[in-house]
């Protein structure tokens, strides 16, 4: 047989992240069957001693790992036994691989979902400083990438910390999916002993106990869950990312980012690229594909394990591994980073952003919304035949369109713009200042989750 | 320009199914118009009452349907105009077609995010049915599609209920992430008017509204949560549809669907396919689809909206299409099946089923289970040389491979194998008659959401 | 039942697309069973004038369709049937539904790659008219969206130009792979009748049959090559979908959009947004879905046919659409764009984009290049310190970085940058005119494939 | 910064296996330069000497990896510096990072896309083998996974010889696709040295050079041709490992897997699991993901080269691993694989699997092919009512549905339906045969491909 062939069941190169939850959950067990009288008291404290051991080994370098062994299960088994001997095999009454391994997957995705929360309270927090920062720096909004109306740069970032308040409650509810002890299903059956569930559940931390054996051991939702709350999550930081890329460009030069957030070129001596933020848009695309690929994996599986599974632990740890150190990068990068308020302003300048505010004003003097549309559409047109911004017309100029133009219609301006779009979820300063706030206390409370 | 390129940015065949969504939306946001004294009682009256007439004639398919005007919203605004007259265009005061379309395609995801909930208690009472019909029922359980442990049928069909119910939470999940009303964010910035959002809200059944306007029109979250709620319960099913192709193949025989959801062959007169499980098997590609679009479509987008946005529609239908009729036949095809006894029987006599029950045996005379997993993997093959299944064997053929078996191994028996695994979420009879009842409890509980 | 299982197996809203195809089909395969003498020449002549009459009927609208036939292919059996009695049975001697339903899809994927073939080749014409017509235009060229070196519009055209030229391969691919007769496989083992095949193949076109009947009905190879060059296409479209998305912002404005493919905002007066170039970009997540829903579709099923293979027809058609409008929208939106020379010109003055030319300047004075770019980032920094680009310092101050400086440094400029670069596939005007006719003379030959 | 921010951009613990490619392509672009007098021919001495050791370091374990010099391009350039001194900097001479990456990567698709074609000819082979040895075997062809007409087991193994052979030529295409030197397109617009670039391609084999600088450093449709190749091959891969997984059921057990591609359970001493088959059916997910990954990553970036491309990498190396690994694991497998020629005799006896034979001989009788069809149908009722197989009936029996059944209807056999199908590509033994042949004088003329 060649090499291939021979590797090709082996998963302890991706396996050995689960010894932390693997002896754990074996602990809980040893113990659980003591208590329960399945093993007597000696037998258990020899093998959670021995287990114990082992953590230390393994978080040591010290641990004979045996690839040959294949999986992280079998090394632990294989190590138990030569440090106490034939005792070590009580280990596994009434218990399988098939349950343990959904037990270590759920303790993982319980973890990593947990340090997503943290993350991205972190992240968002990185997001109210900036908005404090820039409280009152107006800038264009856009649709279509195409200057709309005059908006806080500070309710631009406050929409992120939104995205980012959804992303967390979606951790939380991954967390709610895996919390269930799937331990006590046996291979498929349950287990043929008097256990005691609740007692290993409330050891390990979980608040639920499996209702199905068969479920259990064949269930992998928490992981689909998770991979959609990545890919959710990645997707919102490739929106800012994009955002990064284009406010740095020379044409925009919204932003600078700071040296540590961008690389030069081998080539070209002038250049600042923000790699950080390329890469964190083009690892969304390796993260989407853990998602397919665990949705593929899974689709038309008869029940109940079936060792097409195990395929489901690469994509798992990418996606944590991504989406994690993608989220500390933008907490330092967003921290860091400068805006120019000169090119706000300037870009501000263009585009006859205030077209909108004109509109309202006729509205306001009773024309139907639409009528005044096409009223502002002809003094566009106008303006720029003129070279002009439709914000700096005369009078005389605007009153060759509609005769509902009046001296207060030279009152409209940018700040005005930005105030009178007072309602809740607006981008009047005072909600804005409100919103702000709101997100901070909401924040501050979540942390006692 | 080509026919192609005219045609290009029509969405009309698509999105006139957010008709009724669309016009109960324009007729509260009149109706707040005129509470908050920005048009007139008797603007809005006329406004709505155009409306309504606009919703019969299309209820009634008397509406003359316009495809030049590309999309429902101005087919609709088109249409009022017609019958009211200029005032029709004050209905477009203090929105947009942004904040309008999240609008429609909020309201619309609660809907069909209610309907999948509905469906899918009613495809879990179902499953209830057979299990309870069929309570009795010994079979083999699978892991690795090769025969493992007797289980009950009934603990199998189970197992797709506590899938189903986790499906079920995530619909719920879905309508509370759709659940947020977005009107009066405007293009982008919110508007410049005193809106009075919380009446809309409450209006339209929202419980929420949207924080931050820039946000709320850019945000496709809930589409993307609704379409990975989609493709996970599509998976289960596909799961099922894979046990149903199986289970009427001749080589199992374990069910017999009825007539209705087989169709015969255009050339082999003696067949009898199982078309309608292969189906849903098939539809599962379709449903992952829509859920890599979108997200591929999202992946990127600077703020806010882009016009991208729109080509998550067809997604959204069809995937609705696909769930909810998947659903509707699994219902019909699942209460109608029936199952052959005598086949599960026969299948049970192969396949050495008890041999883990013969090591357990040996685990509870003193024997560590690894040992014990031994010793039976050397009866096994004696049993195999001898054309007999493990259960078949004599006392001194037993004790030709371990001192510890005495008579009462003759006892183990596939009734007995099955109720000794009684441990919560086992499939003892007593277990899983529990688990049945506790089934029924929570469905009846959840009527009442 | 209910109504949405009772359709749940009805392909008619789809498949009627095939017509064409399935009715060629089938005169193929009656003139050749009359040949073979299975059938006599009076039945084979019934058979094709009852089909070649049903053909008008569907095109002239006159068809009676019946949806509980469930599908194209019974539709036409059951009119030929009222048409010419029961002679009609006698066509679907040897052949099978399995077999005539490869034969259709085969046909129609051969024509619609045809189609894309063409209409690739009209978009690169077009990219090759804009070229020329702006052949002496320079601009920035970007990478990592950051100004890098000066190069000619012309030139990054013409990338687009080699994109597509890949594309256009990868569907003759497509055709190729497409090209083969299936018809004569039966149901899955081949049919009892003397066939001719190949007299059928000639009929129709095809240049190979089958080698293998079970390949033949369970193979759709074909139709995933086919979505992934639709994918790939689209993906290239999608680049340049984002830069006109970019060019047309008022950051960049190097492109003006012809009215026709912008549109309006209905509530800022003063917008034309890139609609068309933002509905490609989004359209391309919907045809990556489809390469996905295939994919997972024939995942891990046996052979040979299964039904879920039906399903694949939706993402079929679909794409073939959404590529066939995308690439006639382009056609038309790049045949009638407006470049602004002065824009890009204006892009050039900033971003020191000589920078790496001043490197190359000093490498042919004899340094190292990795120190020549160590230089040209102090002369950067410099140069950036005084408000200066890179090119315009004095030679004084040139040579406080280095004594290599010399005269012929103030020579350095846009158009000698671009024309230095002159290495096969440089931007060298003399190479780029190059690729033009290169390009031009690869299209003509093509042309009479 | 934190740790994970700074290990953001690193990718060496990935493109480390490049090294091959890359030291090779810095000899020949150092050749060049020294043939077209950039440099001198004793630099470009020193530097091929150089890279020569920096080579046998690594293929020794010599070699000092740095992490914190990103990735292997850098690593192989400081190390150089280390060797030779500044000179080393001349190697960078009209070079850049980005047209020297896309030529790594386009060699490395090359070879293991050569291998690929490689190994799928070893496995063609194999399955050959498997088909000669059990060249006789008559065995139920399935449609919908039910029993359809009789074929020989021969002619099923060599369906996949047939899909093996378009996974080779796409495999071969790739090859073409890869094959095109960029070097030479510096960091996008070409370089201001007069190259000789068709020398360095002659040097590393390519056959054709990149006509687009621009275009160079962007494309990476290589790869995505390339990942869609692995992603249809191992769809058949899987499809095949869904048959092994269901013969080695005990409900078909057609074939016995060699013990060493299944493994035991940790749990049930009697279980022997086909691992592998499930493993490879699992990890077509893994590859899926990968094209999705690339697909979404590419999609609407802008010119030329973006940081977002380093990301594909990862897809690259393990779509390789896994599909090269898998491919060789199938080799073994099938080749050790043993059918159990009575299960298939068994098979054979249930199911009616001659009806159609029984209706052909009513249409040789006269009857057209629908109405045969119908009167077997009856029979099949009728048959089944009687607890008989079709092809059981007395001619009595036969002749109360037609008087169109002879003596010679008892002549029909499961060999003489086999042979019947003598068609091309059908399974008539004299045609498998043929095919057989045919199959291995393919192989052979590929062979000096």
């Amino acid at each position: 047989m060649s090499l291939n062939s021979s590797n090709y069941t082996v998963s302890i190169d991706q396996d050995w992240r689960l010894y932390k939850q693997d002896i754990a959950g074996s602990i809980a067990h040893a113990r659980m069957l003591a208590k329960q009288g399945i093993i007597t008291p000696e037998e258990s404290e020899a093998i959670c001693k021995g287990l114990t051991s082992i953590r230390w080994e393994m978080e040591h370098a010290k641990f004979p790992w045996k690839p040959e062994l294949e999986d992280i299960h079998m090394n632990i088994e294989d190590r138990l036994k030569d440090k106490i001997g034939p005792v070590a095999g009580k280990l596994h009454t009434a218990r399988s691989r098939n349950d343990q391994v959904a037990l270590d997957l759920r303790m993982y995705t319980k973890e990593v979902a947990h340090e997503a929360a943290k993350d991205i309270a972190k992240l968002q927090s990185t997001f109210l400083d900036q908005a404090e920062s820039n409280s009152d720096l107006v800038m264009p909004g856009y649709t279509h990438l195409q200057r709309a109306q005059p908006i806080l740069l500070s309710h631009h970032l406050l929409a992120y910390v939104e995205m980012l308040q959804r992303d967390r409650k979606r951790f939380l509810q991954c967390i709610s999916a895996a919390d269930v002890l799937p331990l006590g299903s046996g291979a498929l059956a349950g287990v043929p002993y008097p256990l005691d569930r609740y007692f290993v559940a409330k050891e390990l931390g979980f608040s639920r106990i499996s209702a199905n054996s068969m479920d259990a051991v064949a269930d992998r939702d928490f992981l689909v869950e998770y991979q959609s709350a990545c890919a959710i999550c990645m997707m919102h930081l490739s929106r800012f990312a994009e955002e990064l890329v284009l406010w740095s460009s020379q044409e925009f030069s919204f932003v600078t980012l700071d040296v540590r957030f961008t690389t030069g070129s081998s080539i070209m001596p002038q250049k600042r690229n923000p790699d950080f933020a390329e890469l964190a848009r083009g690892k969304t695309g390796r993260v989407y594909g853990h998602l397919m690929s665990i949705l593929t994996n899974l689709k038309g599986l008869p029940l109940t394990y079936n060792r097409d599974l195990q395929e489901n632990k690469v994509g798992l740890f990418d996606a944590a591994d991504t989406l994690l150190s993608t989220l500390n990068v933008f907490i330092d990068m967003i921290a860091t980073m400068t805006v120019n308020a000169d090119k706000l302003s300037c870009a501000l300048g263009e585009g006859n952003i205030l077209a909108t505010d004109l509109a309202d004003y006729l509205v306001a003097k009773g024309l139907p919304f639409r009528e005044a549309h096409t009223v502002m559409k002809q003094v566009t047109d106008y303006a720029t035949s003129q070279h002009k911004q439709v914000n700096q017309l005369s009078l005389g100029e605007y009153k060759l369109f509609s005769d509902d133009f009046s001296t207060d219609v030279m009152d409209i301006s940018l700040k005005g713009s930005v105030d009178a779009r007072d309602v809740p979820g607006g981008t009047a300063s005072v909600r804005v200042k409100e919103a702000l706030n709101e997100a901070r206390k909401r924040l501050e409370m979540d942390k006692h989750d």
